[in-house]
């Protein structure tokens, strides 16, 4: 178990800490944003035995995303507004070590667009990061709770407000901003871990100081972009309340010193009031760590015409993929001519696919004997599922685009995406833009919040694959015009949400193929998936339901091993650790988040809670609103 | 299991029901309040092997007193305010059935004195009973939630609420009334369980047609009380704003036909303001179920001078006691000249120590061969353990006073109750009254929650022992004037509590032998033990703790077996059931009540939640406010 020092902060402490399979050092894991785990004493056989360890409720209710960090005998746990903060001594049966309860004006919680959600705490520098809703970052002593410095990050009386979870790298933690539901123009700030000082803001458009693009070397698509790109697909001065706000995940490269994270919506949701491809928003983003100067970017939905935000995770694993792109596969690999593509369930051996963590011990996977010889061609990729519904593999060296399919096969507003330009062929009876003001554009998949969600998937070196939580919701979308007014909501469309053609289930859990684009096994669920999964060492899969269960599936075949009825819905983040060489498995429960936020916000009418209200109104007859951790073990 | 069918409710319904071990009826599991189980699967071996089969958060946080009955496949639970009642499905993982969710105005929360508690709804004819915060007792059909009828109890404008779970005997369902902390008159009513037609009203004072008290046949210590005996001791009109609320446990002999229950405390808190006896207050009431007219009443603590509610559960058992009152023992045995006592210890075989229910198993206590002969002198008796520390033992025909002990040893403010008048003997340093107003009398014990407060103990007839939850907290007690405004806290003293001299803990959880008036063993608890007991033929006892552990000690020897931290501190009471041929064991979680009073409603003052604050500050290092049920099983 890790002792805390104050002197054994370095820039480095966060790149050591992950990769210790004992401790739970960031959200989604490790910088890749994996959710993977190295740690095997729960797997495929006996994770039947499961049982629950203890629990602890938060005192709040309402959605709790994200989950625990696990940092030495200690773990931290968040909660939705108010936002407090909990130690608790894994040394001592969970007592609070110390806890943080900010006081905070409650009107920031009208202009929450999805729930009163925080994504988690970060650590870093012998601090932890709360970013609060009123867009307060604090930075807190992680060994007493005491408060070292706060700075305000937006202005929730314009609708800016945060939700996500910080993250730190090196000197800098970095906070995004909530807000696309009014207007709010996104940016994403790094601030010194040690001052509070804010070191750069990268704003997702208008003009290039602002967005800290350079207008020669900042690529999309492989070529530079030119002056002023955040500016001139906007009409007049839209850009300033243009939204692509930046409250998803972020992922960091080590050895390329690049962060990677994706904008959402523009605003507002009427595409008829803003013209053109509204840069760079639904824009996955490469930004130097320390400059915040972007390299590549890529636009996967331009011109939104659904709210499809592009803040999904990016995960970033080094795979074998066909073709070569320059500074990529060579900076790891012995390149070979060999350009066979090797697919997962043919086996592979890996060296280093998670960047910045040790190589693994041999994937289990059956491996032919051809596959014995070291893979080639090992690309560095960033595996984005979009909340579009197609499934993005990149290099995320150079923004090149690889691979894009879908990853529901409901999807419909898109026959496809051009391989060329990057574009998806919108189909014209669900364009909400050919269709009109006032037009109730009908049937479209997916619904407003996507094929996926905030809800991290995970990836398991092991087999290839990537597990992720999805929605399978369809919708109607009927956008008007609407005038911006600071604070106000900024919407322009009425939605209704259901469950896509051919079935009853909101949601399903698959495993992806992220080289061929492919999905390898489904599992449909009665609710949209809005728990974020683990896959471990052990071959198990572990994600949470709306319902309130736990499960635990065959990584290789999606076989329900185990399931346990937690006391709230899930919308948090499966976890583990080990605690005095015991691995354990924690997860948040707590309904809530923007599939629950019926419930979350006392709402009954179906089309209120921006639409998804009437599709998950039935969740009430299996979990009720909380706020738990839930901590399994295998018996002794 | 059993299925329900609306024929099958007949006024004997509740007298079987309650002998089938597999279900769980009434709140204290029978007539008699033993909170004792004949279940057996889960016992003092395996219990160690318990875990967690399901859980299921209520959506409601503070505090969640009472617990689930199991009735068919069909558990029902409740939350404190705004009484939510959920109908789950044992068939189907806990889904729910139908949900009860009543809007009350939020004004009843501020006169409710000790946390937004409900002790539980109760199931009679088919129904659903359900006593709101605000007084109104709802109907509900048990199969499908629907209200029935609903009527008004009390007048919260007035400082009358409700919080007592009602009891229901034949086809009237009772219930009482919460606000001796503003004057309110206590009562308990009787409804018809059909109509909600009040059948009768007892008040606890006033003239003989309003507590319907028979001034020649109702007798206190045997003599008949005389005329208007509820209104001769109060100065005044006094009697009229006299407290004695009924908002506690109600038990029934149907042997006899008499319910039981005990009276509040004498408003207001300040004694001088109220000289005399204060008569019916802090008294137990035995009344026939029919017609409400008092048999017996025996006052505990006249003029009380520290609130020492009389409202705690009255256990009622047959027990081996030397002498036999008229009418008692001979009903049930053949009285012989024996007075030799038995004691638990040297094992005794019993009858029907259960009113209305089959006799069990014989016992597995030890029994020297001299105990084999059939126990003689078995007396029909209430054992009552009062808030003001003295566990007593009452022939529950007569009303006779048989024993009063202290059972903490560091009960202080009366030397001894003398059992020929009943009357304590009151320590002049600790009397309130006679330090007068104004004057912070010190180190009184127990403090004004008591030695024990609503927690209900439990009785296991294989030990003949009681298992009681107590408080060891002490207090300093300062009087002051206060006049009367309705709606208007008329509390009257300045409190605050502190952990009882020689040591920190706030509670013990005990063994009483009720028969010698003696502690058998004590655990110590950090925490008042505020939770409800459970024995059961395992041979365990189970309890939760504020800190949020459920416990399992051995009957025999208090030993620790199991525990398990849930995710909020414990006040409700553990129950046990079966589902398909399997024991569980239920409990909800959710701090609260007074000793949570402080993180319940948000007060940090030491003094403040009527003086429970300070003492219980700490609580929070362990747990936080929820709302949870927990179900435990053995592995299969
Ligand atoms: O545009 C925005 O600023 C913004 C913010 C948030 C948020 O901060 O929670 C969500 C969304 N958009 C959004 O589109 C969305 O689907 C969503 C889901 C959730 C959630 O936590 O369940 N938040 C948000
Ligand atoms: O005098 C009353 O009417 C009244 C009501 C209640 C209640 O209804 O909860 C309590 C008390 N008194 C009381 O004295 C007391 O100790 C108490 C504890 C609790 C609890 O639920 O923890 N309620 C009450």
């Amino acid at each position: 178990a890790l002792a805390f020092s104050a002197n054994s902060f370095s820039n480095e402490e966060l790149l050591e800490l992950q990769q210790d399979p004992n401790l739970w050092v960031m959200q989604n894991g490790d910088y890749a944003s994996t959710r993977y785990s190295e740690l095997d004493q729960i797997n495929a056989d006996n994770v039947k035995n499961l049982r629950v360890a203890w629990t602890f409720s938060t005192g709040v209710l309402r959605g709790h995303e994200g989950g625990p960090l696990v940092i030495g005998d200690v773990m931290y746990i968040h909660t939705p507004f108010p936002n407090k903060v909990f130690a608790l001594d894994l040394n001592n049966e969970g007592k609070v070590i110390w806890k943080y309860e900010p006081r905070q004006d409650t009107s920031v919680i009208p202009v929450m667009c999805c729930d009163t959600v925080n994504r988690g705490v970060a650590y870093g520098d012998g601090k932890i990061f709360l970013y609060q809703a009123d867009t307060t970052l604090v930075a807190l002593d992680a060994k007493t709770g005491e408060k070292i410095w706060s700075v305000v990050n937006g202005d929730p009386s314009k609708g800016g407000t945060g939700t996500s979870a910080p993250m730190v790298v090196k000197d800098k933690v970095y906070v995004g901003i909530s807000g696309g539901e009014f207007g709010v123009r996104g940016y994403l700030t790094a601030y010194d871990t040690k001052t509070g000082e804010q070191v750069w803001r990268a704003y997702s458009m208008g003009p290039d100081a602002d967005t800290l693009i350079d207008p020669e070397q900042t690529t999309h698509l492989g070529k530079p972009v030119g002056k002023d790109s955040g500016i001139s697909t906007w009409e007049g001065d839209q850009w300033k309340i243009g939204g692509g706000t930046t409250w998803g995940w972020y992922s960091y490269d080590p050895e390329l010193n690049l962060i990677y994270y994706g904008t959402g919506n523009p605003s507002t949701w009427n595409p008829s009031q803003r013209p053109g491809d509204n840069r760079w928003s639904m824009t996955i983003f490469a930004r130097d760590a320390d400059t915040g100067v972007a390299k590549w970017l890529f636009q996967m939905t331009p011109h939104d015409e659904w709210d499809y935000d592009g803040v999904n995770e990016m995960i970033l694993v080094d795979l074998p993929f066909p073709g070569s792109a320059a500074g990529s596969a060579a900076q790891t690999t012995t390149a070979t001519a060999d350009t066979t593509e090797a697919k997962p369930d043919a086996g592979f051996k890996w060296r280093s696919l998670i960047p910045g963590k040790p190589a693994a011990a041999d994937s289990t996977v059956a491996q032919p004997a051809a596959a014995e010889e070291p893979a080639s061609n090992v690309r560095k990729l960033l595996v984005h599922m979009d909340r579009n519904g197609f499934g993005y593999t990149l290099d995320r060296v150079t923004g090149e685009l690889l691979v894009a399919e879908k990853f529901d096969p409901a999807v419909n507003w898109a026959t496809h995406i051009d391989m060329e330009t990057g574009r998806p062929q919108v189909v014209s009876k669900y364009s909400t833009d050919q269709n009109g003001e006032d037009v109730n554009t009908t049937g479209v998949c997916p619904a407003a919040l996507g094929t996926k969600d905030q809800q991290p998937s995970s990836f398991s070196p092991r087999t290839g694959l990537f597990y992720v939580p999805t929605n399978h919701v369809c919708m109607d979308y009927e956008p008007f015009q609407i005038s911006y007014a600071a604070g106000q909501p900024y919407v322009g469309a009425t939605v209704s949400m259901y469950p896509a053609p051919g079935g009853t289930n909101l949601g399903n859990f698959i495993a992806w193929d992220a080289q061929e684009g492919k999905i390898v096994w489904s599992i449909p669920e009665q609710f949209s998936v809005w728990s974020g999964a683990l896959a471990t060492a052990g071959d198990v899969v572990f994600y949470g339901t709306l319902e309130g269960y736990l499960k635990a599936v065959d990584a290789k075949t999606g076989k329900e091993l185990y399931r346990f009825k937690t006391p709230s819905g899930i919308i948090g983040n499966v976890n583990t650790y080990t605690h005095k060489g015991k691995q354990y498995i924690a997860v948040l429960s707590g309904l809530g988040g923007w599939a629950g936020i019926g419930m979350a916000a006392g709402l009954t009418e179906p089309n209120a809670g921006l639409g998804a209200v009437g599709a998950y109104a039935s969740l009430s007859d299996y979990s009720q609103l909380g706020g738990q951790l839930t901590v399994f073990e295998l018996p002794d």
